[in-house]
């Protein structure tokens, strides 16, 4: 039984902004395949907080001492782009039941579209439960403490978007 | 970036009996993992139709062609098992939200057992969604046709178990 | 456009015992369609509280004036008996998430075993959401009143069968 | 037992734009209710792919041929246009356990609103779970192939829509 | 065994409008504990029906009466504002397992941002099931009869912003 | 506003075996509550490892030095046991979607059993997640460590129970 294989997943998302909880799955996920790159989605229906260079240029910087980890923007069908990059799997972490149907459903479609290319789920560590961009950028909005559930570099970032920057500097 | 990795992915259950459903996810696991073992769980709460040798023996046969697959059986704690294989990987198919959290608990606790090794999913095509092994034996018990639901070889094994094998082997 | 159709819809369950959520199902569902079989199931992994005769006599003596549904004990494959039957339609109430994906799973099966069945659902009120045999069978054992939950019929059969039926007579 | 009865159904929904499981729902429908009414909603949270004229007029395209189906615009309170077309049945598919709680609670209020009108729920083919209106505009926008998850006539409208009739006319 | 305990209960929501699902749990809840604060929120992502000062003005009229029950405006991160009023306690209401998951996550969240403040959950009664600030609205604007879903003075209000009242003043 | 209260809760379970994830609840209740009764349930549909005395024994230990807390074993209904405790309130911990539609049930059962009872839930701290008394068992029962899933404690005894306790005294 020979073991070895070249194998690249394709880690999609929006990363508006990067937490915690992404850049722990993509160590995790650096451990089990050959080679991970982060996908960063152009478009999206909401504005988002960071605009895709900037979100490119923090998760560039965030993984920059992660030799099997690259990070690229795309735009389009994500299929298109897999196989683009001549990847077969792509990564997906899953939180929460209210994850799973969404994500169910756009495996099934994926998988419809291209049969050779396979979608490859892990849980988020129970640390990171609680967090989502969404969450954090609320929390973050409202003058809350986020250290810890982002990146420092994300976290000083978010602050100056928010304009909170000279306000809790000291803290 | 390099992408080449050694990657040997434990694929536990009872199997109870191996569906179409099972063979499909190991032969896509395949192309994504370099080798898969087919880990046959000794030990269960209900008494199985097959027994342990008769289940490892069926796997056995049924994936004698696929190169990367072994097929072995196993007791005791599946985070032991994993790691006297020296493999990282558990490979779980997921088919429903009622799999979700079942499978969520048991892979942080695995997790908590040995951090070195990750649980990763994929989910079961549409094509095997209304198949399980539970259904499967209720099925045939009654006299259904499980044709295509099962390999042939297991077909054969159901119905001498429920005594099936003379009434209908014209059909 | 015409809507005159024959339809007869079988009702299968094992109402060990018929709560008055299954009594509000087929009289609402007898609007719907031409006629209802409850089909009581002989064979369960448990064993019931009443037998498969018990169960049949209960329900018929409950439906006794309803013109349009008939009741009828029967084992074996679910779609085997409603081919027998010559009806269209297999009829289940649904109260919770957890009922659907059992259910979702039955009905492609059903589906697959044969495509000229269909399986149609209808919502239990909200007036009985909190009742289930199940439950009903754990209030009463426990000495809890379950006047309104089930036909007073039901009810007095029930306390024979724990014994209640001394203690509380004249409550 | 006399199970001829008179039973319109009426299956509302936005249809923008109607898919294969739609259409495979409305069928299978067709042979349990004497007539089915697709009732194409007007108004809507969302500005539509395709104005309510269009929806409506390409619902009757492909329904052209089904003898017991009819299709009509609708605003306004669903209930009151159930009662004004004498139907006494609404119809809903189920595809995901996320419908589940929407549809519950829809159909809650709807009985709360008129208690003569029963809603009743067909499960979509596995074959049809991976496609959704809005998943099928996403996949067509980004230039991916929707052949085979709409019909015909839909697929060419929609490829106008998004200006792609001329880049792949050969493909 | 002490039993005497100072407990204030912050009860937040957006209240657009007050139902009788809110206003049958903060009664209820009153039972429990010493005080309930129904918090206001005033920022919300959605233009709301009724504004901050019109939302607060309707609680207060509506729990009047209810002695241990206080209505307020608020604004910015909840752990602030339930920290500023030195409560606890933080009571939700649920009412379907779809909002189980985002509870959920809020609580974690919460417990992060201040661990001497626990959420507290109370589940809807199955009278209002059915009932939801969004549902109502859906219904009212459509014209359907929003009595006994909402308080008297809401209904009022509601058919004044939907432009209603004239219409069916004598209904 | 006053928020002076009485109030006793009671946090009704099997306890087979108590584990951190229990003990953190009942602290984390007695901030919120004035007393909690940890109540042992007697009677369970499978035989448990522990006996009743033993169960309750354990409990009192653990809890021994937390003033508010009281353990207490108990039999037949719930609400007629909280009624007898003269308490108003029971407890709940909530861990996953999987338990919401049980709770939802019993909850809305013991309200219509007994009005003047309120069940009021808390959710699992997120490090408890992956825990509970029937996976520690599992885990157990294999030879896998159990330490810091449950007090020390339940952990000796239960090793002792499973034969564990000569074999890896030393680890």
């Amino acid at each position: 039984m020979d073991a070895s294989q070249n194998c690249i997943a394709v880690y999609p998302g929006t990363f508006d902004p990067l937490t915690n909880g992404h850049v722990s799955l993509v160590r995790r996920a650096a451990k089990v395949f050959g080679a991970i790159i982060v996908a960063v989605a152009g478009d999206s229906h909401k504005t988002p907080l960071f605009s895709l260079d900037e979100r490119v240029a923090i998760a560039e910087a965030v993984f920059d001492h992660d030799a099997s980890v690259m990070v690229e923007g795309f735009n389009g069908l994500l299929v298109d782009y897999v196989r683009r990059r001549r990847a077969n799997v792509i990564l997906r972490g899953m939180r929460a039941i209210s994850d799973f149907e969404f994500e169910f459903q756009m495996a099934l479609m994926n998988r419809k579209l291209d049969r050779s290319i396979e979608t490859v789920f892990i849980m988020t560590d129970y640390k990171w439960l609680y967090i989502s961009s969404t969450i954090v950028k609320e929390v973050c909005k409202h003058g809350g403490e986020i250290r810890g559930m982002v990146p420092e570099l994300v976290r000083e970032r978010m602050r100056e978007k928010y304009g909170l920057a000279d306000l809790k500097k000291e803290a």
